[in-house]
C-alpha cells in the first residue's frame, strides 16, 4: 500500500505528519513524499522544510492521498500543479484524503463537488463556497473521501483510516504505540467548546487578514 | 525566545512537530531545527528528511530545548554529539524539554539525575535505570525540566508549557488554531487503557526486539 502525502510552500507541518506517524505505521505501508518538484519544501512558518522524494510525475498510483493544509488560502486554491496531480491519482486510489484546508485544494481541483467534508473551522464558509456540503465534525467520511478537520484533526483521522483499512487490532496497536491519550491542558479546541470571545478574536482576525473566508 | 528542536538520525517525526506545531505558534517565538550537521535528517522509518538548517556548534543559546525520541535506543542512548549539545546549552535554557525517549538522551547527558520525567510507556525501565525517578504520567514537569510520554503527548506539552511562558490566553489561541479537540476513535493509549491483550503483545514484542527495555 502506497501512502503519497503531497507538499506545497506553506503546508502545516503536522497537519502532514499526524496521518504520517498514525496510517504509515499500518503494516505493509509506504508512504512517500511528494511535491511539484523533488527537494525541500518550507512550511507556513518558513522554519522548517520537509524532504520531498518524489515529484507528482513520479508518483501516478497511490492507494492513499493525503493533503495538508496550511493558512494561506492561494497555497490550496490556486495552486495548479497540486490540482492536476489529484485530478490524475484520484480514480485509482482507495481513499483521497485531506487534513484542515487541505480539503480547499480537494475541492478546488473538482473532487469533492456536491459531497460532505470538513476543514479548519476558518475555512468551512470558503468550503461551502466551492459547492461542498460543509460540516464542522472532526474526521468526515464520505464514500472514499475522507477529510479532517484543523490540523491535529489529522491524528483522529489516520485512526479511523487504519481501522478501516486493517482492522481494530491494527489501528489500537497504533493508538498504543504513539501512545494518543490526549490530555489537553484546556477544552478550547474547537469554536464550540472554546470561550466566546477567544473564538471572536480569532474570528475576526483572519478576517481581517484577508486570506480567510474571504 | 528561541527554540531549538534536535534533530537526529531514527527520530520520530511527531514526537518533533507535536511541540513545534503548538509552542512554536507563540508570539515571538523563532524555531530553529538543529542537529550535528546541517542537512536533511532521516527519521525512524527511513522515509522522511527534516531539514536541519543549524548545526549543534551553531545554536548556542536556546530558550528551549526539544528533543524527539525515537524508536532506537542507541539513537538517544550513545549520542554523544547530542549529549554534548544538550550539557552545553542547558545551564542557559529556561526549558529544556523532551517527547517520548527524547528523555533517554537527557538522561543520559546526565541532566535528569534524580529528577521526576517520563518517557514512552516501553521506555519507563530504561529510564528509571539511568537514575531518573520515572513516572508514566504524560507530562512532567520538575523544575525547568519537561517531559512528555510517548509520540503524541508532545502536542499536550507544547500547550502545557505555551501557557507557562505566556499565560492562558496565548495557549488557549493555538488550541483552537490547531483544533485540538481530540476524539480518537478507541480509548487504547495507553497502557493502563488498552486492552491487556494488546499492551501484552507489544510488550513481548519490544522484549524480543532487544531495543527497548533491555
Amino acid at each position: 500500500m502506497q501512502i503519497a502525502i503531497a507538499l506545497y510552500e506553506n503546508f502545516t507541518a503536522l497537519d502532514a505528519i499526524g496521518p504520517y506517524d498514525t496510517l504509515g505505521h499500518l503494516p505493509g505501508a509506504e508512504t512517500v513524499f511528494v511535491a511539484a518538484q523533488p527537494g525541500p519544501v518550507l512550511n507556513d512558518r518558513r522554519e522548517l522544510s520537509l524532504l520531498a522524494t518524489k515529484s507528482f510525475d513520479e508518483v501516478t498510483r497511490p492507494d492513499v492521498v493525503v493533503v495538508p493544509g496550511g493558512p494561506v488560502r492561494s497555497s490550496q486554491l490556486e495552486n495548479e500543479a497540486l490540482h492536476d496531480w489529484l485530478r490524475a491519482v484520484d480514480p485509482t486510489t482507495t481513499w483521497t484524503t485531506s487534513v484542515c484546508t487541505g480539503s480547499l485544494a480537494l475541492a478546488a481541483a473538482g473532487l469533492l463537488a456536491g459531497r460532505r467534508a470538513t476543514s479548519h473551522w476558518l475555512a468551512l464558509e470558503t468550503l461551502a463556497g466551492l459547492g461542498v456540503e460543509a460540516t464542522g465534525e472532526r474526521v468526515v467520511l464520505d464514500g472514499k473521501y475522507v477529510t479532517a478537520a484543523g490540523v491535529s484533526s489529522g491524528i483522529d483521522m489516520g485512526l479511523t483510516l487504519a481501522e478501516r483499512i486493517a482492522g481494530e487490532f491494527a489501528a489500537q496497536s497504533i493508538q498504543l504505540m504513539v501512545e494518543y491519550d490526549p490530555q489537553p491542558p484546556f477544552d478550547a479546541g474547537s469554536p464550540a467548546k472554546a470561550p466566546a470571545d477567544l473564538v471572536a478574536y480569532w474570528r475576526a482576525n483572519a478576517k481581517e487578514q484577508e486570506n480567510v473566508d474571504s
